[in-house]
C-alpha cells in the first residue's frame, strides 16, 4: 500500500512492524487519522462504529507493545477491530467490510495472521487466549498472549468460568478490560454498577447519561475495584485512560512481561472523537451512512413495511396492556430485538439481563414456575448459548416460556457467526417445544398470540428485514397449533404436478417461484407439531413436492417433512432445498440467498431440474401406499 | 407414613410442618436419624451418597425457618436433595429413587410441591430463584425464595450470570453456597483456591485431602472472603458450620426476611457423618451397594467387558505418550470420563476447567489454534452447555478439536436430564464436524484415532455402560471416514427383504433383531458424512430399510438417511427407530430401552409390523429411480 492523500503517517503504516518504527511523539496524530478514516469510511458505507472509535489508541498501542502476530492478540466480538484491521493491512479494504467477498465484520482467521481468533459473539476472548497461554507453557515457548473484552462481554459466564480457570492455572496472560461502562446498550449488572461508581468517584466519567438505577450498594468496595478479578487469581492494574497512548504504553510495558494472569483496565469512550457518537453511543453502535461532519443520517426511505423486529415489539407492548403476566427477557439487546418502547412502558416487566443467555432463558423458566408468562427475546443465533438451558429448564418441565427468535436464517452483513441457520433443527428435536415460523407480519402477530396461550414452551422464529407490509389484523387471533394453508392453489392440471411446502420467511419466494410451474404452494407455519394432514394431502395430489427453508438441509423442516412421508409409508418424490451444509459468509440478505439458490430464479431452476428426472415421468409414483 | 423401628423422631415427620413443631433440643437427634437412614437405604440400593451426608443439618434447618412450599426452596443439581425429600414426605420411597417408577434422582416438579425446579445439571439454581424472586416483586406477593449451590455449581458461568442480575435488581433472595470445597472430583478454580484458604485459616477444614497447588496468591483478601459476591451486589454472611443446626438455624432467622440478595456462606463436609465417605468423597459420590459399617463395596464381579469410558481412557494414555501434542480437557468429571489415570501421567496435559462446559470448549478452540490436539471429554448432555461455543468457536473455524462424547443414548438412573438423547440431532446440522458413533470397544478407538487424524473437528459418541468385550488391536488404526461396513450378509434370498442401518450402540440389537428376518445389517459408523454410496446399495437391494439409532428420531440420524435417499431420488420404503418425541424419565438403561422399542424385541416389533404393510408386495418399491 503506498501513501494515500490526507494521511501522512496511515499512509506509511502497512503492518504493525510500521507502526513500531513511528516515534512516540507522532502517535497521537496517527491515532487521529485513523480516526478521521474510520469516520470517513463508515460515513460513507455504514458498519459498526462507536466502539471503533473508543479502541484507536487501544489498538496502536497494543501493536506497539507486543510483537504480533507472533504474539497472539485476541479482541473479543471483533465489532470493535476496525482499527486493529487497519493496522494489520487492510487499511484499503475497509471499504469492502461486511459486503459480499468484502472483509470480514469481524476477526476471522482466515483473513489474515494478526487475527488470531474469529469471532462474532462475546465474551469467548479469555477462553480462546487462556488456550494459547496453556498452549505456550505445554510448548514451553517464548510468546505473550493478550485478550481485549469490553464490560459488556464481560457479564456473560464463560467470561467468568475462563478468569477463573486462568487464575487458577497462573497463566501467563493478560487481558485488557475495556471498560467503556456500555454493552450495546447501557452495560448491565452489579459488577457494571461498581465499575460506574469508580469510575465516577476517579473524575473518569463517559460523557454519555448514566442510567438512574439507585446504586447505593457496597461502597465500602469502591477503593478495591479488582477485587473481583483478584479474587479470581488475576493481578488488577488501572484503570488507565485507554486514551492516553502515553499511559497506555508505559502499562503495557509494565504488564508485557509481568508473570501470571494479569488484568488492565482500560477505560475508553464508546464514539470517542466525534461528538455526535460520544452524546449517542447507542445510536451509532452500528450505522448505516452518516454525514462524517454532523453525523446526521440520511433521511430514512418513506415508510415501508414494518420490520419483523417492531412488529414484535408492538405486539409486545399490546399483549402486555391487555395482560398484567406478561414478562420479557432480552439479554442485553433492547434496540436489537425492538424492545425501546416496552422497556419505557412496562419497566417493572422488563428484564436485561446483559449478555447472560443462559441466565436468561432459566430467569425466564423460574418466571413460569411462579405463573407470569415469560417471553424471551432472542436473537436465533444467541440461543445457541442458552440450548442447555432451553432443554434441562424449560422443556423438560414443560413450562409455558414463549421465544421470540429474531434473526431467524441468513442475516447479511454479520456473516457466518450471526446466522440463525440451524434453529430448526435443533430445536424441532425437543420434546414439548412447538416451534412457528411465520410468512408475514400478520402471521408472526398470530403465532406469537398463540404462544402466549399455550400451557407449554414455544418459539416464533421470524428473519431480519421487513415483512411484505400486509394489513395486520387488529387483535392478533392465535392459530390452531400444527395446522397450515394453502395459499395458491394450481390452476390447470398441468403434469406433473408440483407442490411447494414452504416454512417462514421461504412463503413469499416460494409464491414466486410457483408461478411458472402452476405450483400448489403451502404455508406450513409450525415447523412442530407438522401438519401431519396436510402434508399427505399434498402428496397425494402432486408427483412432486418440494420442501422449502432457509434453515440448514441437514435436520431441517424439509428433513421433518421426510420423516412423516416414510412414517405414513409415502413414497412421493421431494425435494428438500435449504441452507447447504457450509458455513455462510457475509454478504447482503439478498446475496446470500441468491447464492444458495433460495431467491426465486434459484428455487426455479432446482424444481426445473428435479422435474427433468426420470422417476418423475412414472404415473404411480405420487400414488399413496 | 407411620413410625419406623429405630426412627422413633424420622417416623414422625412427613412433612416440613412435623419438622417445625419438633422442640430444637431435638433436632440433632433428627439429623442423626437421616443420616443412619441414609447410610442403610443407600448401602442397600446405591445412588448419590457423600452429597447428601453433607446437607442433612441444612435441609432441616432450611425446612424450619422457612414456610416451605409457600416460600420456595431451590436446589441446584439435586444429587443433594435426598434429605430433603426424606422431609418432604417422600421418606418411604427413598428406595425406590432412581429405579423405573421410583422416586427421581433429582429434583422434579411433578413429584412433589416442595420441588420447586426441577434440575440435573448443576449451576441453574440462581437463575431459577432470581425468576421466582422477580416474580413475587411483579406480583407484590409475600413469599420468600432461597437457592442452595454448592462450591461446584458455583464455577459455572451462569451462576455468575445469575448473581450479576440478582445483584443489579436487587432482588429479595437468599443463596445459600454450600461450600464443601468439592465437585464431584475436587473443586478447581481460583475462586475454590480462595475459598479454600479462608477456610483453612478459620480452621474449617474439610478432612478430606487438599490438592497440593500452591496457592501463595491475594492473601490479601483473606480477610475478605466475600468481595466476590459483595461486587456482584450481595450481601455476604458466614460461614457457618453447615452440621451445627443451631448456628445454621440462628443464621436463617437473621436473614430470612432481609431485604436485596443475600449470601450465607455454609461449610459442609461431604460425607459427613460416615467416615469412610469423609475419608473419601469422591469415591463415595456415587455408590451402587456398600456396607453401612464398614463402607466396603461388594466385590467387583469377574473382570467383564470393560467400560466405554475406561476404553477411552485407556486409548487416550496410549494417544498422549505417542503425540506430545494431544492435550485433554474435562468440564469436572476426571473419574466420570476416566481421565484417572491420564491426570497422573500426563498432568501438564491435562485440563480440569471445573463445571464450565462452555470455556471447556472455547479453551480446546485456543489450543488448537496453537497446534496441539485437544482431546475434550464431556457427557453428551452437557455438551448442550457448549453449543454456541461447538458451533462458533470450533466448527466455524474447523478446528481439529476431538469431542469425546460419553453417555450418548439414554443413561439410565440419571434419567431426562441427563439423557444424550439430542446429540446425533444437535450435531449434524454443523458443518465440518464428523460424527461418529462405534458398536464396540475396538470400533471406539479407531474411531477416536480417526479423530486425532482429522484436520477438521469431529465428535465420537459412546454409550454408558460397559462394551461388548471384542478384543481390541493393539494399535488403533483411524477408519476411512464416511465409510459404513456391512457386518450381517442376507442369507437367503427371502421376500421382502430387510437392511438395518444401525449406529452406534444399535447395532448389538441389530444383529440380533436381524436374525428372524434374515436381514442385511450395516454399521453406519459415521452419522456424517453418512456413507452415501452404502446407503444406496442397500436401498437397491432390499424392499425396507429400517434406520436404528438410540437417538431422538427427529433430525437423528435415520432422518439423514431420509434426506440421502430424497436426494438420490430413492424412493425405498423406510422405517426410521430411534427414541420418541418425548422425555424420558429413569430406570436402568435396559428397562428404558425396551420402553422405547430399542431392545431386540421391540425392533422386531416393529420390523414385523412395518413388514406387513401393503406397499411392501409391490415389486417396484425397491428400484432406483
Amino acid at each position: 500500500m503506498t501513501d494515500i492523500p490526507g494521511y501522512a503517517l496511515l499512509g506509511g503504516v502497512n503492518a504493525p512492524a510500521d507502526l513500531r518504527r513511528l516515534p512516540a511523539t507522532e502517535l497521537p496524530a496517527l491515532a487521529l487519522e485513523v480516526r478521521r478514516y474510520l469516520i470517513e469510511t463508515l460515513g460513507r458505507i455504514g458498519g459498526h462504529f462507536a466502539a471503533n472509535l473508543g479502541t484507536v489508541e487501544l489498538s496502536i498501542a497494543l501493536h506497539r507493545a507486543f510483537d504480533t502476530p507472533h504474539d497472539r492478540l485476541v479482541w473479543d466480538v471483533g465489532h470493535q477491530a476496525y482499527p486493529h484491521k487497519m493496522l494489520t493491512g487492510r487499511r484499503a479494504r475497509l471499504e469492502t467490510i461486511r459486503r459480499l467477498g468484502g472483509l470480514a465484520p469481524f476477526c476471522h482467521r482466515a483473513e489474515s495472521e494478526y487475527d488470531t481468533f474469529g469471532v462474532g459473539h462475546s465474551s469467548t476472548s479469555i477462553s480462546a487466549a487462556a488456550g494459547m497461554a496453556a498452549a505456550v507453557r505445554v510448548k514451553n515457548e517464548k510468546r505473550r498472549v493478550v485478550a481485549v473484552i469490553g464490560d459488556g462481554g464481560m457479564t456473560a459466564g464463560m467470561a467468568f468460568e475462563a478468569l477463573n480457570h486462568a487464575g487458577h492455572l497462573k497463566l501467563d496472560m493478560l487481558v485488557i478490560y475495556n471498560d467503556n461502562d456500555m454493552s450495546i446498550s447501557e452495560n448491565v449488572g452489579a459488577l457494571r454498577n461498581h465499575s460506574a461508581r469508580l469510575l465516577r468517584r476517579l473524575g473518569i466519567d463517559a460523557p454519555h447519561k448514566q442510567r438512574p438505577a439507585s446504586e447505593d450498594h457496597n461502597e465500602a468496595h469502591l477503593d478495591n475495584p479488582g477485587a473481583i478479578f483478584e479474587t479470581l487469581g488475576f493481578g488488577y492494574h488501572g484503570p488507565v485512560d485507554g486514551h492516553d497512548l502515553d499511559a497506555l504504553g508505559a502499562a503495557l510495558e509494565r504488564l508485557r512481561d509481568a508473570s501470571g494472569p494479569q488484568l488492565l483496565h482500560v477505560v475508553t469512550v464508546k464514539g470517542k472523537g466525534f461528538d455526535p457518537a460520544e452524546l449517542d453511543p447507542i445510536k451509532y453502535h452500528g450505522v448505516t451512512q452518516f454525514d462524517p461532519v454532523t453525523g446526521a443520517f440520511p433521511r430514512k426511505k418513506t415508510a415501508g413495511a414494518p420490520s419483523y423486529t417492531q412488529v414484535f415489539g408492538q405486539w409486545l407492548c399490546e399483549a402486555a396492556a391487555a395482560d398484567p403476566a406478561v414478562v420479557a427477557i432480552t439479554p442485553a439487546m433492547r434496540e436489537g430485538s425492538g424492545l425501546v418502547d416496552y422497556a419505557q412502558r412496562f419497566p417493572e416487566r422488563y428484564f436485561d439481563v446483559g449478555i447472560a443467555e443462559q441466565h436468561a432463558v432459566t430467569l425466564a423458566a423460574g418466571l413460569a414456575c411462579e405463573g407470569l408468562k415469560p417471553v424471551c427475546a432472542i436473537y436465533s443465533t444467541f440461543l445457541q448459548r442458552g440450548y442447555d438451558q432451553l432443554i434441562h429448564d424449560v422443556a423438560i418441565q414443560n413450562l409455558p416460556v414463549l421465544f421470540a427468535l429474531d434473526r431467524g436464517g441468513l442475516v447479511g452483513a454479520d456473516g457466518a457467526t450471526h446466522h440463525g441457520a440451524y434453529d430448526f433443527s435443533y430445536l424441532r428435536c425437543i420434546p414439548n417445544l412447538v416451534v412457528m415460523a411465520p410468512s408475514d407480519e400478520n402471521e408472526c402477530r398470530r403465532m406469537l398470540a398463540t404462544g402466549l396461550t399455550l400451557q407449554q414452551p414455544s418459539a416464533v422464529r421470524y428473519p431480519r428485514g421487513n415483512g411484505s407490509g400486509v394489513a395486520c389484523d387488529t387483535e392478533a387471533r392465535p392459530l390452531a397449533v400444527g395446522k397450515g394453508r394453502i395459499l395458491r392453489e394450481a390452476h390447470g392440471r398441468r403434469r406433473p404436478r408440483v407442490a411447494i411446502l414452504a416454512f417462514g420467511a421461504m412463503v413469499q419466494p416460494a409464491l414466486e417461484a410457483a408461478e411458472i410451474f402452476d405450483a400448489v404452494v403451502a404455508d406450513m407455519r409450525f415447523v412442530k407439531p407438522l401438519d401431519t394432514e396436510l402434508i399427505l394431502e399434498l402428496a397425494n395430489e402432486n408427483d412432486l413436492l418440494v420442501t422449502l427453508e432457509d434453515n440448514a438441509r441437514l435436520g431441517g423442516a424439509g428433513s421433518a417433512v421426510n420423516e412423516v412421508l416414510v412414517a405414513q409409508h409415502h413414497t412421493v418424490p421431494v425435494l428438500n432445498l435449504g441452507l447447504p451444509d457450509q458455513f455462510i459468509e457475509h454478504g447482503t440478505r439478498e446475496e446470500l440467498l441468491a447464492q444458495c439458490g433460495l431467491d426465486t430464479a434459484g428455487i426455479q431452476r432446482a424444481v426445473a431440474k428435479r422435474l427433468r428426472s426420470r422417476d418423475l415421468d412414472r404415473p404411480s409414483s405420487a400414488q399413496s401406499a
